[in-house]
């Protein structure tokens, strides 16, 4: 049986009179686009214009919030009460319905962003409460998790619809976490070998860990990195090298 | 016939670990409470409080989006591009909407903050820049305007269902306009005569100037204040003067 | 020998529209003002207005800064770069410096805010960067520590003038740290319990933890807290108690 | 006699995790660096980074405060109380201070940026204001003045050191102004005109109005604007010609 597997990258990450990022680009390859909320980055503004972009190419439009921290771009933790959290999360996913609407798509999916992600990756009760808030407001918004996390544990115990996702370029450890960014090999920079591991993961339906072992996931998403310089080529090798394998790139849910 | 009228005011305005206002005294009284966004004031935690509340006492809920400016209370005019303006105004009022969701309740009307509000008074592009923006996300949602001005004009133009609302306690210039506050008896301090104003405006479908000159409008809800000592004593007063004049006090729309 | 003590209390924590405190009260009570400096609380007005009245009633100022986080009021942990931290402290050091000259005075003193005191207090690495950027920019600034804490030590370490203080209403455990907030008596909300603690501490150099027994310090400070109803009515009681045993109030240092 | 002309250029805007300018080849050409305080660009580490820079190469020192306004990076007009303009000079001011002294520097001038800047050239109250507080905090100070507007009627008011400036790039009204934006011909985009055009301004102490009329004027410095993809051409052909025309390149004051 053919696989199917959707792409996803961060987008709307610019800010005021700030340039972030390739959304333009990037929109061309990925099948879904997680867009900043403007806490952590993007703004009104940047969220209609990416919108209006992901309506135009047909790519699906997930809600990325993240801690209320513009200057450190979401990226340091902070250690918030959780009915805070949940707020914070409802507040910004509103907001990106209504620039959806008005761009005329809806926001099908929910992604966490940096340090709140790496957070709730690591903590159930976290994680619960950022993925419950969110579908208090939409009980129907497909909710985006790291593959073999908190994460995951979280939105099954909400038994809510989710989608699974790996990284293209970043290397695992055996038990299914993130080989931490000082050691080396822990990010991918070669497109063609973040590539041909994209295959094999997906065809193999698991991670596979720097060690060559394997941990069997669901495999629903792969995430694109766009801060980098190489990350638009990285995107299009990886997208490739999928379609040669003849796996499917589209949008979840693929049930 | 007797006359039907809603009274309403600014509510959520506390911010973080700063209160303000007295919204459960308030929301025993008005009928419509207009709920800050978070721009000007208000955060996530705050108006998803205020907003269960209202929901609890039966009061409807209203976005009361402001300038992006904490620091000044929304109180200040800045010169804002009228996309950018449209795009802060369905960010506010789509974050709102998640927030009612979540309360038992939803958005039912639209008013604007401060300094936001006092330049769509006086300048027709930018109420129907706001105006469209809020309809665009919801077609069917109620523009609060102040009687006589700009923002009124806005949405006759553009055909959508509005109330048009007077000041319980500021005297008004014979064009219609608010006698500076500047000048002796430009605000109402004395309950009692706040009061009888409001009955006699709302019999004679009338803005009585200062001069005692009648201006005929369409009066649908009376402002009343929530950030001087006497407010409270001051909407008091006035809902049991309308009731006690036989006016029935209702949220609107009235049709 | 006479002994001497200073007391402080944190200060300048409105917010544009928003007040919070009782600074005027506690100005008249206090040796030692902490100001806020606008990233947790307060603004340039306020600053300039608390430093004013600091100056009128021969209070020392202090600079008070905190995480850059007004919704939490510096009061949730925040996990930044120990660069990114010196910097902010440095700049908030240096907006207080200006807006005390302009008020008449100087900065004498520094005391950390909210969670960024209580990390430093557990993390003798952060403390010594949060404090080293402060001498960097002042190397005559007073540094007000904890005592027994990593603040304490790392002021020690420093080598430069500190004050170190306790806390008027927090009960100790035997290793000096507070009792949890969570546990009964962690909170002393009784005056004349507050007031007869500081007079025994004070004599006898030494904190006295729940148990009873002593830890000996160094006391140059006793912190008044300023947002609690009582806070103004324990400041007196303590400062009465003291005067009334031969303590001498006087601003530090004391040498 | 030879002439001696200043060269300056805003800098150090970018923010957190967003790069803005080409800073380190611009201050390779200008003598002057006008550097963003953290209201509408910059951060302290981005401050600290910067002034870093400029102490290394040479480059004098000036803040470059800005309306409070991240999002519209201080280009948008805000309409606030003079006293609040003042307190808001004084606390980025005293920002910069501290920044540059531990950067083995100090502040040596100020000048306004965007909006705050064009509201002052029209506006003498606000010129005073905003000038007035700066000289509070560093009576020393050298105050940058867009030449013939009310800038520089608020510097000679008060009697204090100040540098007049010109623009690169930007064609003058013969009454001094600056030809808008949106006519033809507002800005020059032309390497070479700007530079002959410059040596012309600076050997006849005048202004050159797009009419060809003189507006005799006295010159300090140039403003080089850093935010175009030209502007580092520019700038070093503007240096280049006045230095083969044998104008002195130097930090003023050149007293």
């Amino acid at each position: 049986m053919s696989k199917t597997v959707d792409l996803n990258a961060d987008m709307g990450e610019s800010f005021g009179a700030w340039s972030l990022g390739n959304d333009s680009a990037l929109l061309d390859i990925v099948t879904s686009a997680n867009i900043a909320c403007g806490f952590h980055a993007g703004d009104p503004d940047v969220m209609a214009q990416t919108m209006k972009l992901a309506v135009e190419k047909g790519v699906g439009i997930g809600a990325h919030p993240g801690f209320p921290d513009l200057r450190g771009f979401g990226r340091y933790r902070m250690h918030l009460p959780l009915g805070q959290l949940g707020n914070a999360v409802r507040y910004q996913l509103g907001a990106a319905q209504a620039m959806a609407r008005v761009a005329g798509g809806h926001v099908r999916h929910l992604k966490l962003h940096g340090a709140l992600a790496n957070m709730c990756a690591e903590n159930y009760e976290m994680a619960h409460a950022c993925y419950s808030a969110a579908l208090e407001v939409d009980p129907e918004i497909i909710i985006m998790v790291l593959a073999g996390t908190q994460q995951q544990s979280a939105v099954e115990a909400l038994g809510c619809v989710y989608a699974a996702e790996i990284f293209a370029d970043r290397a695992y450890n055996d038990d299914a976490t993130l080989v931490d960014r000082s050691l080396k090999g822990a990010v991918i920079h070669d497109a063609d070998l973040a590539a041909a591991r994209m295959v094999e993961m997906v065809q193999e339906g698991a991670m596979i860990a720097q060690s060559g072992n394997r941990i069997p996931t669901r495999i629903d998403t792969i995430c694109m990195h766009g801060d980098t310089p190489e990350a638009v080529e990285i995107a299009r090798a990886v997208r490739a090298a999928l379609e040669q394998a003849g796996i499917t790139i589209k949008a979840f849910p693929h049930g």
